[in-house]
Formats: structure tokens, C-alpha cells, sequence
């Protein structure tokens, strides 16, 4: 039997980018952009264009870069909105631009304070002005889900003729139960049937996402918008990796149906956004999750010796995960070695890179015994998303913190200067940051602090991420990655300061721009 | 017009528990218990009474203190396990046993290597032999979603014939789509409707443990099992706070029902969990993840400001989420007010816990300037929650922890004697951790080391959370709290080793035992 293509549309670089400190530089994208290609997602959503001149770089580079995906840029049906991402996906083997506008009452009237048929000539113009930049054009009625279905079906037959080939029914709220999304999505593909496809977009308000995508392609959608670890505004969107496994594990119900993800480049995917989010998936987070395999009590695990089926419905390999925690490689390990197993998780490095990260690698290999695949993880993303090294930390030196008071004396290079001072703080990490900041003339705030270890033992890298708003700018993510906590801490705070320099001007106009949306 | 109420079975100590890295000490479940009182849930299952003499003693403990909500165990169909769930719960003003027993053929073939009628014997035998210590006895199927539906009425038959009042039909392995749950909840329901309940209890393996319940409750269950933040084996269970806001956020499509749930407890009821289990909800997680409520893109804030509904189905007031930073209180505060604050958040404290918590307020105030809610909360808890101090750490020095070869000394007090030794290690914390194992003479393997800044600004008190085995054993959590990250992870590992030993006897015996699941 011929079976029918879900096509995953996956808007990480856009609607997951819209998650409260998710915002990423442009290397971090390019990285995700590639990863998403290997995963073998349909269509890349790489930004917005029109946001910021950070976005349009970024969408502009990925277009040069990507050539298995649809590169693809939102864009609100405004000229400007249509002519920057025309622009910016202008170079991409294959490109589309998603265009769109609120149909639902409320959003017209409160936000538009417009007309319906102001909205249909609006959406048409659009439409019609993305033909000339791309063939392939996506329009979104944004919050369908409280839209009227009759309205939908007018200005569907309206951007249809003018030249959209997919529209796109977002539940911009989170709003809809399963059955609701099945019957509007069965009522419109059947209208639109020949003319266009039907896609979904379902946020994750009340938990839902997934079973209304699932749901939605039961009733005749054959595009589905989801995000990597279901990253998104508020609760997210549908997580890609959910959507995928249960197509896939329950096959016996989607019989007709196959997506064309390589499931294996899930765990590799997820892992990679986590760490330059810094967002972790929960531990009971369903597919990618810390946990999500793993089976804690004894009847489970009983029941798991006896027969495996009893209890595992997806088998780790699927998605990419090896449960051994791999011994791979340590400090006598050469140069080829090292790039093979790099080129094994995953990952295709210039020669620079490849350098920089093998001799960061030795480093580690003489401090830690035992490097684990999520060792080197963390090493390569960290070495290949940094922004370009202002400042850069020397050393550290830290001074008694109890009962007394603590203070760090930080030496940092920039450009080939080494300034040196000290200071106290309310606690280490306080003295180390305000250190930093008496040095680079910046005044940080830090809105967030989080450390995770890598893998396991007193000895692990402690994989640090910072969000600082320097000046009062919005705020900027930093990683750092040592064995040593507060090291990692150090170079995380100047990470997020070498960000902030390199994208400066960038976030200043994407800040003053109310822009980014469904 | 009257509203059916959906009973909301919390099983966040019992399902929850078992998601690895969760066990928790009876002082963590005795606050939990309180806890869930106040949200209002209608069953709380407070453990498995057999697995260990920790679980048992925790359940008896709960079973006196909590008056307003049925105090419940777990029990294999065998007399021995029901018999110590019998005896757990006998002091709860309202209790209940929950028994089960597999009842698919994959699991009756290999795991129990029982024939049908066996099964079907050995549930009555468990109901029966229940209903001589409670009145309310709970069967369960396990694995019911790939059971038989011929089987499952034929069992239920003969178990409600000896006295079960509620059949629960758990999907073991989060298995089965929203439509297949429904189908299978609507024949059972109708099979036994005037003769029992229909509870249902989805993992959330696909990511469909919401949706399932909910399309349960539309086809007839009138018992949903579930668990705060969505915590237990795997990638755990339908989250209870996503199951109340959906059911309240769609009263026009759920207009026959209520639940008993105070929402404005869900948000403390989520803070304490994960304070306690150390998981923490990834940030995009409905309802009660950090960005649930945030709105980061520009058109979103925009649209918010001219009209709240545009964007935002859930007030975050509804669950008790206030999103004011408030400012609560500074160094000049009374005990008066600190504990009228405390109760405004839901702690009610013993004179002894509010003497000890306002001394650690008050040292708290006099170096960081600016208390807030989530503060408070993370201070009491850790407070309420810790195990006997056998080991107490004094002092603690850092030294060099760049290019040299970091070290600690620290001092620790153990039956009123200082112990004070020192240690090199491969980073500051590795450095902290060995020398501590030093001075007790306990080796401590870490698992996994987290820290998370509690609220803003560099001062940030700094949640520290370890997991580490010790001597080989099973693996405790540890909590330290402190402005000085470094002086909070000596206190989280001191922690965790203190834990241990309050349970060492009782980890073993659970260990050696295969005895939890459904």
C-alpha cells in the first residue's frame, strides 16, 4: 500500500525561539538548522524575518546552508513583513513564505480593529505579493481555533486563489479539546479538498497538543506544525518528537500514514536544543525525557528482564538513544578517534572547530577519567554555537565562603590585554559576577542560574547557563562548560556578555518591534 | 442543574514516587499529604504499604494526620500486601485499599505465568480479604488497556461481587490513543453502571495522558487517577493540574461535571513537589510551568494589553500563581508578620519548625536585600522537610580553583564534636564532596547535581540538589539552600548523607523487593 506523507513543519527557530530566554545568535541556529535537516523535517520555519536584523541574518544563512528542507519565513501580511522574508529565503533550494492574519472575532476587532473583509484583502495581497518572491506560500488564519468556520472557508477560496498551496489552522490559544480540532480540520480539508492542504498548529495550553495534532491528522490535515522538546510561546506547541513516535509505534491506527523523520536523529536533536536553550526537558517528559526509558520500580524492572514488551512500547535505539552509558573515549585517545565518534553523534565540523574542540577535549581527557558521549555533547555545541571571544577568562581565584566574606579575583583577556581585579560579593557566584562586571564596564543583571551536571560522578562537566541582561537589554543566555562549578560559572557570564556584544544592534531593533507571532 | 464530580485520585506519593530519583523521607511525605488536603483531592495514595517499613510507616503517619481526603495504599493481590495496607490505613477517617492484578495476556503469560481464572481467583480473594479491613476497596487491571474487554468485564463481575466499589483501568504502558480509551471506558462503564465506578489511570508514554483522561470523563469514568506536575515511572502519569484547568477552562463542553479541587492551591501544590522531589516542570509545561503564563513576542504583548482574552484562557490568580514579584519582606520584618506570610502560603507551621525557619529568615535578610515569595517558600520547605542533622556542616574554605589544583577544607559537627579535615579535587565541588566523605567515612557516588537560583538578581538564594548513592545503596536526594552556591551544595551533600541515614534500614529491604507498579 502507497502510504501518505505527513509533513512535519518544524518551528523551533521561530515560535520555540519565542519562549522566554530562548533567544539564540545566529551560529546557534545555523547548528539547529543543520540538525534539523539531518533529523529530515519537511520544512524548516527559520525565523522572522522582518523581527530583527539578527532574524533576517540568520534565515538568510540558513537558506544558503540547508538543501533537504523547505526553508521557510513567517511574515504578517504587511509588505514589508512579505518582502523580508521573500528576501531572506531568497538563496534556500527550496523555500516558502508563511503569511498571516487573525480571523477569529476578538482578535479582529481587539488587536486588528478591522473588518472581515478588511482581513480577506489584506491575506490576499499578501498572498499574492509572496507569489512573486516563492511558488510555495502558507497562510495561517491565526487563532482558527476561535474563528468562525464559515469565515475560513471565504478567505481560504480567497488566498487559494491567489496562490496559497497550504493553510494553516493554528489554535493560537491552546484553546480546543481533540474532538473540536477533528471536526474543524475535517470540515475544511474536505472544502479545500485538491485545492490545498490542510496543516495544524496546536499550542499546549491545557496539555493538549499532541492529541489535537494526532487528532487533526485522523481528519484529513497532512501538515503538522510542532517544535523540538515542545519548546514554544507560553506551554509550548506540540512536541515533534510525540507526534512522530506515535504515528510510528501505532502504526496499526495510522496505517495509511508515514512521516519522513530519521526517528534516530530525535534524541540527538532534542539533546542539542536543550543545551543551547538551556530549556531541559523534564525528566518525565514523554519520548526525550531523562526518564522516559527508564523503569525505576521492581515489578517493572521484573517484569522488563522477563520480556521487554511487557513494559517498553518504544525501544530506545529508535530515537537514537543508546542506554549504555558509553565508555568512549579518553586521554590517549588520537585526532581520528576523536573525529569519528564526533562525526558518529552526529556532528560535521570545519577544521578549525575540529581543532579548537580536540584540544579543549585534551584538556578535559587529563582532568576526567571517563568521557561519556554526553561529555562530548556538551563540549562540541558549546565550542561551536560561542560568539566570538571578547573577553575571554584567564583565570580564577577564589577566596574563603563561610562565615567570612567572599571574594574572587578574575583575570580576563580582551584584545590581548589582561585585566585583573577582585571583589566582594553576598556569596562566590556574586563576587565572581560582580568581578566580571567591575572589569567589562557592563552592569549584568542575572535573571536565571542553572547547573547541570553531564553525566555522572563527582568529576562531571558542571554544564552552566546563565540569563543576564546587561544595561537593561532584554536578556542574553550564556553557557559555560567545566569540570570545575564555578570556572563554568565564570565563563558562562562572559559568554553571555561576548553574545550580548555580538548582537548589540541586533536585539535593540527587535525590541522596539511588536512583531512575532500565532 | 446538579454537576456529577469527577473524583481527582492523586497518586503522586505512591506513581510519583517511583519516578527514579523521587523517593522522598516520611517528613518530605507527611508535607505532600498536608498539601494535597488543602488542594482538595478526593483520594490520596500515600504509598505501597508492603514495599518497605518507610513506605509503611509514612502511609500510617499520613493516615492520622489527614482527615478531609481518603488515605489509600497499593496492594498485589496477595494477603500479605493487603494485609499491610489494611493496617497502614486503619486510623484514616476515610480509607481505602487499592488492589490489582495484570489482567492482559501479555502480562498474565510472562510476568505472572497465570492462567485467567487464576487471576480472576486471586482479585477476589485480594477484594474480599481487603473488605475485612476497609469498607472502600479500589481493583485495578493493570495493563488494562491492552486487556481483553470479555476478560475485564468477567473480572470485574466477580470482583465487585466481593466488594470492590471502584474498577480502575490503567493504560500500564501509556499506550493507547483518546479514541480507543474512550471506547473502552464507555462499554465498561455501561457494563457496571449502579454497581461500581470507572476509574482510569494514563501513563503519558505518547504524551497522551490528558487527553486520555479527559476523553474518559466524556465517555463515562467518574474517577481520574493522576499526579502533580505529571510525576511517575517513566514518562509519568496525566498531570492533575492539567486535568482540573482543562475541565474548568471548558465548563461549556464540561458542563455536567465539577471536581472538588481548590485551583489556588495548584501553583504551592506544584512549587512544593518539585521542590521536594528536586524534578523541576520544564518551563513550558502547561498550566504550571515557569512560561505557562509569560508572553515574550511582541504581538502577544501587544494584543494583551488592548484586551486580556486575546491570548489568555487561565488567570494565573485561578491556580494561586500570583506574578507579581512581590516584595515580601526585609530584615527589619517581625515574627508576627513572618508567619502571617508563611500561612498565606499555605505552611502551617509547629512553634519549633517557625522558631528555627525565622532564625534562617533572619540570617537570609541580612545579606540579601529583597525577599520574595518563591524565597520563602524554598527556605520553609527545606526547613520542614530535612532529615536529622547526625552530620552538620560548620565552615567550609575554597581554595584556587584555576590552573592549580582546587581544594576544600571543611568542618563538621557530629555529636557535638567538631571534625575538621581537608581535600584536593578535580573542581571545587569534586574537592567539597571528598572531603566530606572523608570526615564521615560514608563514599558517596553523585548521580546527578543540580542547582537552580530560587529568584533574580546576583544574591539569588541558590537551590542546590544532589542525588547520590552511598556505600553502593539505592540513591538518596539531597537539598542545600544558601546564598553561596558552593556553601549550598556542601549542605545539599551533608543532606542527602544525613537522609540516608535516617533510612538506611528501611531503603535495603525495599530494595530487595520487586513489589511496586500499576
Amino acid at each position: 500500500m502507497n502510504k501518505e506523507t505527513i509533513k512535519i513543519f518544524d518551528t523551533t527557530l521561530r515560535d520555540g525561539e519565542q519562549s522566554p530566554g530562548a533567544s539564540m545568535n545566529t551560529e546557534e541556529k545555523i547548528q539547529i538548522a543543520a540538525q534539523l535537516e539531518r533529523l529530515g523535517v519537511d520544512i524548516i520555519e527559520a525565523g522572522f524575518a522582518a523581527a530583527s536584523p539578527g532574524d533576517f541574518d540568520a534565515i538568510e544563512k540558513i537558506a544558503q546552508r540547508v538543501s533537504n528542507s523547505t526553508v521557510c519565513s513567517l511574515a504578517r501580511a504587511i509588505d514589508s513583513d512579505v518582502k523580508a522574508a521573500g528576501e531572506a529565503v531568497a538563496k534556500a533550494r527550496m523555500k516558502r513564505i508563511h503569511t498571516f492574519i487573525a480571523t477569529s472575532k476578538i482578535h479582529m476587532e481587539h488587536k486588528l480593529k478591522m473588518s472581515p473583509d478588511e482581513v480577506i484583502k489584506r491575506a490576499v495581497r499578501a498572498v499574492e505579493y509572496a507569489r512573486t518572491f516563492v511558488e510555495d506560500v502558507e497562510f495561517s488564519c491565526e487563532d482558527a481555533g476561535r474563528s468562525d468556520i464559515g469565515f475560513m472557508k471565504e478567505i481560504s477560496d480567497a488566498v487559494i486563489q491567489a496562490g496559497a498551496t497550504t493553510i494553516n489552522l493554528p489554535d493560537t490559544v491552546g484553546f480546543r479539546l481533540p474532538f473540536e480540532i477533528g471536526a474543524m480540520v475535517k470540515e475544511m480539508s474536505e472544502y479545500v479538498k485538491g485545492r490545498a492542504i490542510i496543516s495544524v498548529h496546536n499550542h499546549n495550553d491545557l496539555g493538549l497538543g499532541v492529541a489535537n495534532s494526532l487528532e487533526a491528522v485522523i481528519n484529513g490535515a497532512r501538515q503538522v506544525e510542532c517544535t523540538i522538546n515542545g519548546l514554544g510561546e507560553r506551554a509550548g506547541n506540540a512536541a515533534l518528537e510525540e507526534i512522530v513516535m506515535a504515528l510510528r509505534t501505532r502504526q496499526d491506527v495510522f496505517k495509511g500514514f508515514e512521516t519522513n523523520i530519521n526517528t534516530k536523529e530525535i534524541y540527538p536533536s532534542s539533546r542539542l536544543i536543550a543545551s543551547i536553550t538551556g530549556i531541559e526537558p523534564q525528566p518525565n517528559k514523554a519520548i526525550v525525557g531523562k526518564n522516559a526509558f527508564a523503569h525505576e520500580s521492581g515489578i517493572h524492572q521484573d517484569g522488563m528482564l522477563k520480556n521487554k514488551e511487557t513494559y517498553e512500547i518504544i525501544r530506545p535505539a529508535d530515537i537514537g538513544l543508546d542506554m549504555e552509558d558509553t565508555l568512549v573515549l579518553g586521554k590517549h585517545s588520537g585526532r581520528a578517534a576523536f573525529k569519528d565518534k564526533l562525526s558518529k553523534l552526529g556532528f560535521t565540523l570545519t577544521d578549525e572547530a575540529l581543532n579548537s574542540s580536540f584540544e579543549r577535549f585534551k584538556i578535559l581527557a587529563d582532568r576526567k577519567k571517563d568521557i561519556y558521549d554526553d561529555d562530548l555533547r556538551a563540549l562540541v555545541t558549546n565550542e561551536m554555537t560561542s560568539a566570538p571571544k571578547i573577553f575571554e577568562l584567564i583565570s580564577l581565584q577564589l577566596m574563603d565562603c563561610s562565615n567570612g566574606m567572599p571574594s574572587a579575583a578574575v583575570s580576563i583577556k580582551k584584545d590581548d590585554n589582561e585585566i585583573i581585579d577582585a571583589s566582594i560579593g553576598d556569596g562566590t557566584m556574586d563576587a565572581i559576577f560582580k568581578t566580571i562586571d567591575r572589569i567589562s564596564g557592563y552592569d549584568g543583571q542575572l535573571l536565571d542560574y542553572k547547573v547541570k551536571s553531564v553525566s555522572k560522578g563527582k568529576d562531571a562537566l558542571a554544564n552552566v547557563t546563565v540569563k543576564v541582561s546587561f544595561n537593561g537589554e532584554p536578556a542574553i543566555i550564556g553557557h559555560g562548560l567545566n569540570i570545575d562549578t564555578m570556572l563554568a560559572s565564570a565563563r558562562a557570564y562572559i559568554g553571555a556578555l561576548n553574545s550580548y556584544l555580538s548582537m548589540e544592534g541586533k536585539l535593540k531593533s527587535r525590541h522596539s518591534d511588536s512583531s512575532k507571532t500565532i
